[in-house]
């Protein structure tokens, strides 16, 4: 037991404010570390104490471990926060702050190393019966063997290089007679890119869901989970649109899972927030995917549905505290979406945009809440992940959630920059996304540039009408209903007001 | 049934801005009325159509029910929500809205005019049981009458002039030796201010806290509770700081007091959202004070511990659609406070100050919401109610609402003007508040405009401390940890660093 009077948040942006809001509320100093790009980052502004670590690129500033512990032992920071990204999941990061003394708000360098392997993660996990995508346990480079898997496992599957990433060598197999000549083509591949021939056969999952668990564990061993997070819609691989709970989940399943994610986090003896992620198939069968040793960039929609802060509970676990509550003392209150603002343009295959936030006013009101970094008049940097905000809702259903969000996206401000904003509008009330009859390839199914089209058109239309009231200088249609000149137009919404 | 599609608010702020973003959740159009000096006003900008009904005084404009109800005929218009104060306990207005074959959102004029009369609501009540403060049950002017009933209710008992209002007329009486010289005294005042001078006797509760309940009845006879808000800190005998649950009510007594809520609604047929006001003495007797016809100012809080969007209840309930849920599936999530912002200065007895907000800049993260009216560079309108924010935060238990509610008001950043945040900062610290032991007289029992003293003299230090910092271009003291400058200062908070 040892308590916090001091934490350094070793990160930028909403992770790093969302951090120090709940360090402060717990009485605990704050210190923040900035690149030479974020000199005027909300973030630096909120700490208590806030130091230069370097240049504007990562490598120079953010992920220079060794210098942001140097700023601990000068500034008796007592704790380390690592949000997500940067160092959070570097095991040799967080071997270096305990031998420094400092406690990692996170769990050991030993689990973070365990699951940052998946072989070593499946094999520490195996005595407890994870239901694991079926394949081949181990690398393999003859066609003969692999087919016999192949059969095994049954078709289709999914042929993947084991030194790869980013889908090279990557094949979808959907019959025995494909086979041959598809693992010929994937190893070829792989050896040309990775110099090394060797795959993987998998169970390939068509239509899957992208489901994970949230867990918390404590240094006295126990270990709770906070119910799922669904994941499925994603652009390049990664989240836009997260909410909890997953409309599919039955309460027997969630339990399951649940159980699951717990055992996952035993195997490695996990302490602090930790999520266990899961492939859900169309007939709701679940496999293992990975662990994230670290807070979730969509860890609020479990906050929202728990009532928990999971900072606040991570900080109590790195002080050496207990749990102040039980798995039976846990339950599913509402529903709460989050909703990924990125400074991307949706209409151009969500490419990054730059530019400054020319307007920049949030949206706010019962049941939304906004977790950002930036204010009206700065700048994205380019050097880093082009989210500017993380729009969340609530409600007491999903319907409600999903009324809220689309109300605050309307109210959302943001001029001079492309956001996703309008994609999230476009899934929120798409019929798919609104029956919860959806999967990974949401936007490959469904989403076109074309897809935005006719609201912007309307929204130029508007535009024109907005510019024309303005050189009437009649900004907004006014009926002085105590006047003689009683006429009325109606006006478009908060969102089209803005010129 | 019948479906609203348009809703006109009859109102300004918040509260209008409140009412139309549930409106627009739902899919409802809206239709803003303003005065003249409201021209710029947010809610103005955030509706569908906006209508001016005339000058800036209140009853040049947002009292002007006829004009209201044109407008509503015009635009065709579905219902009207009154929000609180202006027009929203109105029982000739409600009727008139009726006649008109629009939905008032609200109950009955009967039920208005019933609860707007102290007697007559008593006379409602009665065969419930509902226990009020013990005294005379009509006006009374014989002195040796007087005295019995005094005797009978015992001693310290108020005199108060049936006429009066204001505290005139008011007598406090500790015992029977006291009571003619008093009850004489009280009778000239009356007769002197009222040409009236019958008095009411009734038992004094010194020390009495002022909690109320809030309750949902619809068009089908369904009455339900959503439990209690705690408000005894005012002042000038208005509410500043709300919170619910509260830290003094049992489980059992606050069954009994929903159970009495539930009563005196039904004694009055209630149609939508009302609360019902109690006095609790220290021994946590409660007696029926009155009812409010309206939403409160203080709901956010009874939605926050509830999950319920209590305006969204309203409206369902003015489509004639039944409650969606029963007593017994209601439960207390949490712990919610709201402090009222307002344009006024503490440390000068709270009064109003008028100007502009310079710097606006609202708190934002897990548990907070903020429910305003104004943005940066706006000014307060002196011919209204001077709140310019609510602010309502919320976690799992009290200490985290009160945690929450400090780092909230500290991010708070508001200039050109004086504001009831500094006086919230020092009610959630006082050891009153915080242990919950504090009835009505808090402000006059703890506070004086010294008790905001010693913090303005810190601030006056770091106003110094930064101007300085600002006149060396050193807005922020940095470390460079990377080069060889390696010094560091503390920075002082958000709040502070805003000179």
């Amino acid at each position: 037991m040892r308590k916090i009077n001091k934490i350094l948040v070793a990160n930028r942006g909403e992770i790093a404010l969302r951090v120090m809001r709940t360090a402060k509320e717990m009485g605990i100093k704050t210190v923040a570390v900035y690149s030479e790009a974020d000199r005027n980052a909300l973030h630096v502004r909120f700490a208590d104490e806030a130091v230069c670590v370097g240049g504007p690129k990562s490598n120079e500033s953010y992920l220079r471990g060794d210098v942001i512990i140097d700023v601990c032992k000068k500034l008796n920071v007592d704790a380390i926060h690592p949000g997500y990204g940067f160092l959070s999941e570097n095991a040799g990061f967080a071997k270096k702050v305990q031998e420094a003394g400092i406690i990692f708000v996170g769990p050991s360098p030993e689990a973070i190393d365990l699951m940052g392997s998946k072989l070593a993660a499946k094999a520490a996990v195996a005595k407890y019966n994870i239901p694991m995508v079926p394949g081949t346990e181990e690398a393999i480079t003859d066609v003969e063997a692999a087919k016999e898997i192949a059969k095994q496992v049954g078709f289709p599957i999914l042929i993947k290089a084991s030194a790869g990433g980013g889908g090279k060598g990557m094949r979808i197999v959907e019959g025995v007679h494909q086979f041959e000549e598809q693992m010929q083509l994937a190893v070829s591949e792989a050896t040309s890119a990775f110099g090394d021939g060797s795959v993987f056969i998998e169970k390939y999952i068509g239509s899957p869901r992208h489901i994970e668990i949230q867990v918390l564990g404590d240094t006295h061993g126990n270990i709770v989970h906070l119910f799922e997070r669904e994941c499925s819609i994603q652009r390049r691989h990664q989240k836009v649109i997260e909410e909890a709970p997953s409309s599919v989940l039955t309460p027997a399943l969630r339990e399951e899972m649940g159980l699951c994610a717990v055992n996952v986090a035993k195997a490695c003896d996990y302490v602090g927030a930790g999520t266990v992620e899961f492939l859900v198939d169309e007939n709701l069968n679940f496999y293992f995917l990975e662990m994230n040793t670290r807070l979730q960039v969509e860890h609020p929609v479990t906050e929202q549905i728990t009532g928990l802060d999971l900072v606040k509970e991570q900080i109590l676990i790195a002080e050496g505290k207990p749990l102040s509550f039980k798995q039976e003392e846990l339950e599913i209150i509402g529903h709460s979406l989050e909703l990924r603002v990125y400074a991307e343009d949706p209409a151009n295959n969500f490419l990054p945009d730059i530019g400054k936030l020319e307007t920049y006013r949030r949206p706010q009101g019962l049941g939304v809440r906004v977790d950002d970094g930036f204010e009206q008049g700065m700048s994205i940097p380019i050097y880093y992940d082009p989210m500017i905000a993380k729009l969340v809702t609530f409600g007491k259903d999903r319907q409600e959630a999903i009324d809220k969000m689309l109300r605050a996206i309307d109210e959302y401000q943001i001029t001079g920059i492309e956001t996703t904003l309008p994609f999230g509008k476009f899934v929120l009330q798409h019929e798919a996304f609104v029956s919860g009859n959806f999967d990974t390839k949401f936007i490959e199914r469904y989403f076109t540039p074309e897809s935005l089209k006719e609201k912007e058109d309307n929204g130029a239309e508007e535009v024109a009408v907005a510019l024309a009231a303005l050189l009437l200088n009649t900004k907004k249609t006014v009926v002085e209903a105590t006047g003689s000149n009683n006429s009325s137009t109606s006006s478009s919404n908060w969102r089209k007001n803005r010129v």
